[in-house]
């Protein structure tokens, strides 16, 4: 289903967790000496409010004023549909706005007479951030992300639960996956059952990743009427979403037809060299290890046996309310990691016009190392 | 399905169209004093390139210089989608990046070092635009919708070819509500099935509106459980995607049982204002007319009738690669309406906690007036 009903965009938690969150995100913003922050629609909005509220090209953004109440401005044509999130029930001041109002005047507005930079919430999009800044000349404007990071990328217990609920769900997806790969379907056929699979566990489909052959070889690549051969390698990465808003995703290679004895030699040697690398990854998560060094133990194994130039991307990122989140685990990247944090570490190899593979476990940092929250057998099969 | 296969993201049109929309995008910025315009993924990248590639929170830009060779910037991860679009054989030259690089350096590279404000697209989130601003200190950015729209609002004729075809598809479903909308079904039911006849029509579903009773005075509600009782209104409004990105976007009211008479008095009173407005709306699209005539003309009616304060939303939106874009037919624009112009006539009236009611049709300026791509019968039924 595309979108969902008008009921499901319920809260997860109870109040005081959002309203804990407003208060911290108020006190970051003035640690940071920033007037403010203006946060549009998505995970940004849903992790400090409950709301998943979307007004398409109209401004909806939540203003924190360093001090003060925060606002949340909405169309008057979508205030209805904040009455299945905490809002009504926190300490925000809702403000309709009709067609023909400038909407970025009131963000402005609600931000009080409080001086310094503006943080901008990355969902905002370039028609809304050059009003903003229109109206705030001489100001700077930096990204909300940056002060927002030191509160979503620790998770919780409840939303950690949430996580490993989303990795359960894509788990058992993945389970029946070998059965669909038989020779002479289409990546489209497998990859219509799996719409199916993804969606009695979860509540939508994010993606759907079968690359078969060569077509492995293009990481985000998604699927096509490519005829699957008996020995192939196919790529399959899957994700979702469940009720809550937690995200799944997780890859496994696999070989058609199940007998790994017919996939290319190559490909199995590499294979062994993506298991090691994917492992030593894993085992090097422990709080206070950097991002990037996570990312340089999964590339060590890789490069050293010649294929560093065919693990072209980050080893991983993190994943919550967003598929694709801070941390960002990949080089240059010197954030130390912390428990509660949450990221996929998923490295490839992936030879052109030949095959691919990919191996990806989502991840929490624990007091002592890593809690993988994926659990479908890593070798080929 | 969420998200199409790798292969439906075809060029539509021939390469010559795409060719010319470059050059004549690059002229305008020069006309224009701009250095150049950068364009993130979406409907803007769509219209220049044919090619829909999105990398996520990854930059995926068009830069085009104001003068010199366009530069297209995507992850190395992606370049292999560009294949099916008409990219590679415009005169574009494609740069791929890998993580740790930064993307935004290469793309403020790609304008050269032309003087003028730089002209972002639309679609760009802040994290991008506030990237792009830091290596451009002392330099405007400027939206680059204010130049794109002196051409995607001009549709041509196989633009709205597309269009009428993407108004037949969404007609067909309308055809099939009366008798989907049965007392004793929630909206959620009729949902489901709407979802499944807009995919045999469109190639995806883009949103779903079955607004029954007092669910159909919230414009933006979507489904509920919600069962519908006899004689009641429902709002219907529905939209998708056919195979060429063009959208539909269409909306009729309906008496649950289908016996109007055992609708609200109240209800039908106000209903036959409405039809009176949007007839009076539609007639007034003529050449020349400006956006806020249009919506002047629907409010009228309506406010004559003392529903004024009850039609709180803007007349209409443009469309066509987006569902929502310029010209934004509302009070404020000046607009004038140009042959070529496609938009939606959706006046509504919208009594809280009682019942909505909503006409929508698209609609293209011809040579002398509208040609409507909507044919369903807009009285109640």
């Amino acid at each position: 289903m595309v979108g969902m009903s008008s009921e499901t965009s319920n809260s997860l938690f109870d109040d005081a967790v959002y309203a804990r969150r407003l208060t911290e995100a108020a006190r970051l913003s003035r640690e940071r000496g920033l007037a403010g922050l203006v946060i549009g629609t998505g995970a940004e909005l849903a992790y400090l409010t409950g709301s998943w509220l979307s007004s398409h090209e109209r401004l909806t953004a939540l203003v924190i004023p360093a001090e003060g109440q925060p606002v949340l401005l909405a169309p008057s044509t979508d205030l209805q549909d904040l009455a299945a999130s905490a809002v009504p029930r926190l300490d925000i001041r809702v403000q309709g706005w009709a067609d023909g109002q400038s909407a970025h005047r009131l963000a402005v507005e609600a931000l009080g007479d409080a001086h310094g930079p503006v943080a901008l919430g990355s969902s905002l999009t370039a028609d809304h951030v050059l009003a903003l800044q229109a109206l705030l000349p001489g100001r700077e404007s930096v990204l909300a992300t940056a002060t927002l990071r030191e509160l979503f990328t620790r998770k919780d217990d409840a939303e950690i639960a949430e996580l490993r609920r989303a990795g359960r769900a894509i788990d058992a997806v993945h389970a029946r996956v070998p059965e669909l790969l038989r020779p002479g379907r289409t990546e489209a056929e497998v990859a219509a059952d799996l719409e199916k699979l993804i969606l009695v566990e979860h509540e939508v489909v994010d993606f759907i990743i079968v690359g078969s052959g060569p077509n492995g070889a293009n990481p985000h690549h998604s699927f096509s009427q490519r005829v699957l051969e008996d020995g192939e390698p196919v790529v399959v990465d899957l994700g979702g979403t469940v009720s809550t808003g937690y995200h799944s995703d997780c890859t496994r290679t696999y070989v058609v037809g199940g007998d790994v004895d017919r996939a290319p030699q190559d490909f199995r040697e590499a294979y062994a060299v993506l298991e090691a690398a994917q492992t030593a990854a894993v085992d090097a998560v422990h709080p206070g290890v950097t991002a990037e060094e996570i990312d340089a133990a999964a590339r060590g194994p890789i490069e050293e046996a010649g294929y560093g130039e065919w693990f072209f991307h980050r080893t991983g990122h993190g994943i919550g309310l967003s598929t694709h989140e801070e941390p960002f685990i990949m080089a240059g990247n010197d954030l130390p990691l912390e428990t509660g944090m949450a990221f996929s570490v998923e490295p490839g190899i992936y030879l052109p016009e030949k095959w691919g593979m990919r191996i990806e476990d989502i991840v929490v940092v624990g007091e002592d190392n890593a809690e993988s929250l994926n659990f479908q057998p890593r070798a080929l099969r």
